[in-house]
This record gives structure tokens, sequence and C-alpha cells, in this order.
């Protein structure tokens, strides 16, 4: 008996000793292990919670833990889709939301966090007084190099708020000459993406101008910028420089080179190229371009171009470019997210495709499948965006078209090309997506001869 | 005796189950509530923990978790000072690192830390469709009602890239006009800022060009652009605009009117302010400033200057920036960091008084005392820079005076002035400031004919 009482005295101790420890580690671990950050990541966390019924999310800095729902969904919690003719569907701009979902699974959640701390990176330069982070770079070269994409070795790469303010750099860089008798030409192939032609034309200086279209510029005219898409905004075609010649600089934006969107028949290699956070892994709030520029010269031009605008890029968003590269570099292969954007493009595109063939009315671009160095195979392309054609002859204004059916898209003659031409953006939240297929479904039914009730 | 014995079972039952509670909280609390944050909070609590010494610091996107040492410190923990004629004290720029201590503060570290989602905020647009954080906005004004540095009610709030982007959105603004016959003057008052110069060089279009010093300016010449900044970047004086007359805007840039560097004796009230929170909190990384803007047109085509620029500024900062905001708006009266950054800042103008007090060879600009309606008493200026001159016949080139003595100013001539002056930067990290003065001091005790063997 007292044999056993000593035992059970025994365990019992221990199991207090026990106690003791686990609530000492609790509070070590809550105050020590996650000290001040540990307010921080139980803000983050709840609003993460928040429900939203997977038609919305809350975010850190919205009014209060409030839902921001996708378009044409309602309610405290985005659970009524309002499918009425106030379901206005937006697919005009190149928001990259479907890549959301990517970021919300728990393996890219945990390894795509970041924080920031109050003190971090106050000052104006990194430890090599430059405004650009080395290991971001490091990371970007990284990020190509598994790609294929474009050649980086010996090449220099300039950070900028997006590409569009790169674009901007790239012309101001190359338009430094010393005979300034007349402006260079900037010029481009339709349809264009129109950031090229209003940003010239705003910035305009005594060194350059917006000139048009590229084949039609007299090539006895001196200095000329011409910029290449490839795949090409709005059509997704891979495009080439059409001038050459001594006078003649190619600014290549290759925003949409990557295999979610298009077959990489072999790794770009031009002088100066433009790539843009947005596409590749959908930060598209997050304003961070890169130039990967051949000449020293031009770079340090581009850079500035940058210094004179605004001092560097934000050191969040390069901290947290950074984090999101090295967090797909890490997994696995670090191919996940190419595998998850190509599926959800090219799914969108069959499902377009099938509604799509069933139109005499409207027809879409059709672009001949490539073998594709990434994918080790040839493949379809699976572009950003529709490149719409209202076929009818009294359908001039494709856009107008369209918005009677209660769908926005971006009116060709913006892109320098026939108004008979709309964009619509496929990059958009599922949602977005499926909302948009239902417009276009109910549209080309009607063009059939049939009608339906859900059609106001 | 089974009494007790039952009594004991009792005891260690109720201890195991406590045991089986706590792993089980543990878990959910570890699983749980830090799920998808913990690796992210983790990682910057363990940077953050990096031994510096207190001579540099570790940050989340450096070269591994290596230590980023102040000027002249060395070693893997930056414990090493290395006072030789290697250690040059560069006070060239305006990095505002004497606000880091602030934010590493317990109290403060906790509320201002950030945790950023993989899926934060990817879009373009906030659910208002604009680029600017409407929380972020509410927490501007909030910020100078309790200060009541500026007058914010019925004004307009511009975000930008830094306030250096604004100055430039705001030239662009400002010179839109239908009399585009000659260019729009655009003009300081000497000694200005060097940016507005060399800015305006860079973009000039036909609708504006740089004018030099705003006195000189014939007045029949047609629009003109004076910028003024007050208090003055270099030598702090409150400045007020030298022309009028329909054809002349003015632009404030209003960086400094903090009561940081300044007695507040008004809330500044002009058409259009630039401020930048650089100069408040400290953060100069993050690129963001903001103007308040009267006229609802002019703010409109400052945001288009920004749309066209680059599409808005960074999410990332624009969320990191509220969280600073209102981490101090938010914690007793909300005031403590002007108490940390006026003591700071007035420490240091009293020792560097002490030093330059015993000179005749240097002096630095007088400020006289004001009433401040933020402190409610007449008090000092604590400027950001000092505006030093050689008085010296001889030394026409102060900063080459300085650099001889291992010091690195911006040169009076820079700044539209004369070289017989120079700034030095006071804003930069302690031990920065600690070896300025060091060196200062060895030049001061060389002009009474005293020598040191630390002097090399």
């Amino acid at each position: 008996m007292r044999m056993r009482m000593m035992m059970l005295w025994l365990c019992f101790l221990t199991s207090v000793a026990l106690n003791v420890f686990l609530l000492a580690y609790q509070n070590r671990n809550h105050e020590q292990k996650h000290g001040w950050s540990r307010r921080a990541a139980e803000e983050a966390e709840a609003v993460a919670a928040f429900n939203c019924s997977g038609h919305g999310r809350a975010y850190l800095d919205g009014d209060g833990p409030v839902c921001e729902c996708n378009q044409c969904y309602e309610g405290p919690h985005c659970s009524f889709l309002n499918f009425s003719h106030r379901c206005v569907v937006d697919a005009y701009s190149g928001d990259p939301m479907y890549l959301e979902p990517f970021w919300m699974r728990k393996q890219n959640a945990e390894s795509s966090a970041v924080v920031i701390a109050g003190w971090h990176r106050m000052s104006y330069f990194f430890q090599d007084l430059s405004y650009i982070s080395p290991q971001l770079v490091l990371h970007i070269r990284r990020l190509h190099s598994l790609v294929n994409n474009a050649v980086v070795h010996s090449k220099h790469i300039v950070l900028g708020t997006g590409s569009t303010q790169l674009i901007s750099a790239a012309v101001f860089a190359l338009s430094i000459r010393d005979n300034l008798s007349s402006p260079a030409q900037v010029v481009a192939t339709a349809p264009y993406y129109p950031v090229y032609e209003t940003q010239t034309d705003y910035f305009r200086t005594a060194r350059f101008e917006f000139g048009g279209e590229a084949s039609s510029l007299n090539k006895a005219s001196g200095d000329v910028i011409e910029v290449v898409t490839s795949p090409n905004n709005p059509d997704a075609q891979l495009m080439n420089r059409v001038l050459t010649g001594p006078n003649v600089k190619a600014v290549y934006d290759r925003a949409y080179y990557w295999p979610h969107y298009t077959a990489i028949p072999a790794p770009a290699d031009e002088d100066l190229m433009l790539f843009t956070l947005s596409k590749v892994t959908g930060h598209a709030g997050s304003r961070l371009g890169w130039a990967i520029v051949k000449d020293k010269q031009v770079s340090e031009n581009m850079k500035q171009y940058i210094k004179l605008a605004e001092i560097g890029s934000s050191k969040e968003t390069q901290l947290r470019a950074l984090q999101l590269i090295k967090s797909f570099l890490r997994q696995g292969d670090g191919k996940q997210i190419f595998r998850f954007a190509y599926e959800t493009m090219s799914n969108r595109w069959e499902k377009l495709g099938k509604i799509m063939s069933s139109s005499k009315r409207f027809s879409i671009q059709q672009i001949p499948p490539q073998f594709c160095i990434f994918s080790d195979r040839v493949r379809e392309a699976s572009p950003a965006y529709a490149w719409v054609k209202c076929e009818r002859e009294e359908d001039r204004d494709c856009c107008a078209v369209l918005r009677a059916a209660n769908i926005v898209g971006r009116a060709g003659s913006l892109f320098g090309s026939d108004d008979r031409y709309v964009r619509l953006s496929l990059l958009k939240i599922q949602d977005d997506f499926d909302l948009l297929l239902r417009r276009l479904s109910i549209l080309v039914s009607q063009e059939q001869g049939g009608s339906r009730a859900d059609s106001m």
C-alpha cells in the first residue's frame, strides 16, 4: 500500500512539474518567441479569417474588419450574387487577381507572409548605397534562370515602381544624345498598349515625342525608339521589332513572357527588356518592375531617371517581392506557380473558346501552338486578354455592343487599332471570369435566336 | 489512508487533465492562432535579435543574418570602432535614421509591426477604384489635426512615391494651361533644395523650365511656379513666397514643418503643400509623400501625373505607413514621437552649438525662438541641417575644408548659394552624429592651435 502510495506521489509530482514546465514554456513562447510581432500576427490572422463566403476578402487596411466583395456579390459576407442589370462585368483592367488563390493556399500563405518591423530599412539606401536590394536582384536572376525566359547573365538590372515607370525611364535614357535637332520618335506596332502613347505624350520633352505606327515611319527621319511588346498586349502575338538600323533602339516589354501566358520558344535576349511583378506573381498593387539592360551606361541613365523622379523604390515592396519570389523558388522544383497560372489560364481559354466557337458575331485571336522550352513540349498560348472582333458589318463599335450586354472592355481605338475590336481581361478573380462567361454566353445565345430570362 | 489515497488520485488526475489541456491549447495556439504567420514572425524576430552591439542592425532582406554596421564600425557584430583616416563621416544625406531608436522601443515595436499576407491587396485598385488607401488618408488628416501644422479641412490629399515625385507632379499639374507661348518658370529663393532645379531641368517640357532665383524674375514674363520650402532646406528659415500676382502659383514644400525641427507658429494653409513620411516618422526608404491641395482640379491633375508615371503607389508602403501613424496616434496623447524627435534634435543642437561657439573659423545659422502652438510655449528651432559658413577669407570652398577633416557635407553651390557654405545633416543615427561632433571638435580645437593624436 505504502509502495503504491509512493508511486502515486511520484506520478503526481512529475505531472505537477510538467504543469509548471508547460505553463512556463507557454509564457516564454508567447512573450519571447513571438514578442513584438504577436499583435501584428494576431491582427493579420483575424482579418484573414474573416468570413467573406469565398466571394471577397477583408484587408488589414480596410475600413474595419469588413469584406470587400467581388463584383456583383453583395451583403456583409459577400454571400449574395446580384445578377441583375446592375451587375456590370468589368473586364477592362489587367488586374491579375486570378493568382490570389495561389497565395491563399496553406503552404504558400505560410511561406509568403512577411513581417515588417517598425525599424525595417528606414534609410534611403541599402548597405551598398544603392536604392535596389541586392538580394532581390539575385532572386530575380534566379527566377529567370529557372524559367529560362530571359538571358540575364552579364546584364544589369534596374528596379522601378512598376514597369510603367520603366517605360518612361527607358525612353528618357535612350533619348539622351548630343544631336537634339529633332526629337527621337517613340513608335510601336498597332494594336499596342495605350500607355506608350499617353505616357510619351504626357512627358514629352524636346528629346522625344510619340511617333505612332512603327512601319509608317520615314526611316531617314532621325533617331527612333521602337517599343515592342511580346507577347503583345492586347492580342498576345509574339512580336519582333520592325525597324532596324544604327538610329533605332528597341525597348522590349516582356511583361507577359511567362509560361502563364505563352509558349517560351527561346530565352529573350534583347538589349533592353522590361518585366513586372504584376504579371508573374499577380501583385499589381505592389508596383514593382525591373529592366534587364545590356549596356551599363543605359542602365545608369535609367537609374538616374528613377533617382530624380523619386529617389528609388519602396523598401517594403522590395522586401515583400523578395519574400514572394523566395517563397515559390524554395518549394519543390520551384515551378508550382507556373503550373497553377498555366492551368488556370488554359482552363479559362478552353471555356471561352467553347462559347466563341458557337458564335458568328464575335471572333477571338488565334495563336499557333509552339514548342515551349520551359514545358518541354508543344503547347497552346493562354493569353492574358481576349482580343475580340465584332464580325457583323453594323457592329462598328464593338465596345458598345458588349457594353449593352453589361460587359465593359477596352476599345480597339485605344490600342491604335479599330473599334471593331475590344480587349477583354481574363486575368481577374474567378468570380469575375465566371460572370464574364455568363454574360458572353447569354450574348452568343441571343445571336442564335435564343432568349433567356436572365439576360437583362 | 484510503481517503488520502483517493485525494491524491484526484489531484493526480486533475494535474494530468491540466497537462492534456495545456498541450492541446499550446498546439491550437501554435497551429491556429499563429498559423500561417508563424514562420514570418519567427524569422523577423530572429533577425531583430541578432547581436550588432548597438552599432548596426540585421535586416530580413540582408545577405543572410548579418549586421549592417553604422559608419566606421566594423566586425561581424559591429563591435569595433575604427576611428582612423578611413573613417569618413558622411553628413551628406538627409537620412532620418535618428528616429530608428523610437521604433525599436518595446511598446512601439509591438504597435508598429505589420504582417503582410501573400494575398494582401494584389489589385491595382482599392475598393473605391482609387490608388490611395482611404484609411491612410484618414489617418494623415488625424495626424495634421493633432499637430495642428496644416489646415486639411475641405482639402484634397494626393499620395506620391515620396514628396520628390509630388514636386514633379505639382509642376506638371500647375503648368497645364492653354497659353503655351512661353514655358512657366519654376523658381525658388536661394539657398534652395537642389532637387527643384535638377528635377525640373531633367523633366523639362514645352510647358515649364527652371527659372532660377525667384526675386530676379521679370514679373511681366508670364506664368510662374514658385517653390517655397518652409522651414527651408538647407538653412531652416521659415519662408514665404516672394512673388505674387495672378500668374504666380506657389508650391509649399512643408517636409520639415513638424515640431521635430521648428516652432509651429500657425497651421500652414497654402493652396498646395507637400509633406513626406520620411521627415515625420523617419521612414525615408518607404518613399511616401502626400500633397494637401485646395483646388480639386489641381489634385486631379496630380493624380493623373501619378497614374501615367506609375499607376499609383505601393500598397505595401501604404499599409505600413498606416500602421506607423496608427501606432503612435493610439498611444497616450499621440505625441510621444514628437517629444522623442524634439528631444533628440534639440540635444544635438545644444552639443553642436557648444563646439561652434568656440570657433571663429566656422559659424552656423541662427534662428530666433518663436511661439509654438503645438508645444504651447516659445521654443528654439532644432533644424534638420546645420548650414555651416566658413568665415576665413581663404576658405572659399568650405566643403573641401571639411572634407580634409574627413567630414562629407553638401556644397553651398548645389543650393544655388555660395561654396563658402556647406550643409551638414544632423538627422542620421546617433553614432554618426557622435562621430561628426568628434571630427568637428578636432577641427575646431586645431583652429585654436591645439593638436590631437586622433586627428589623423
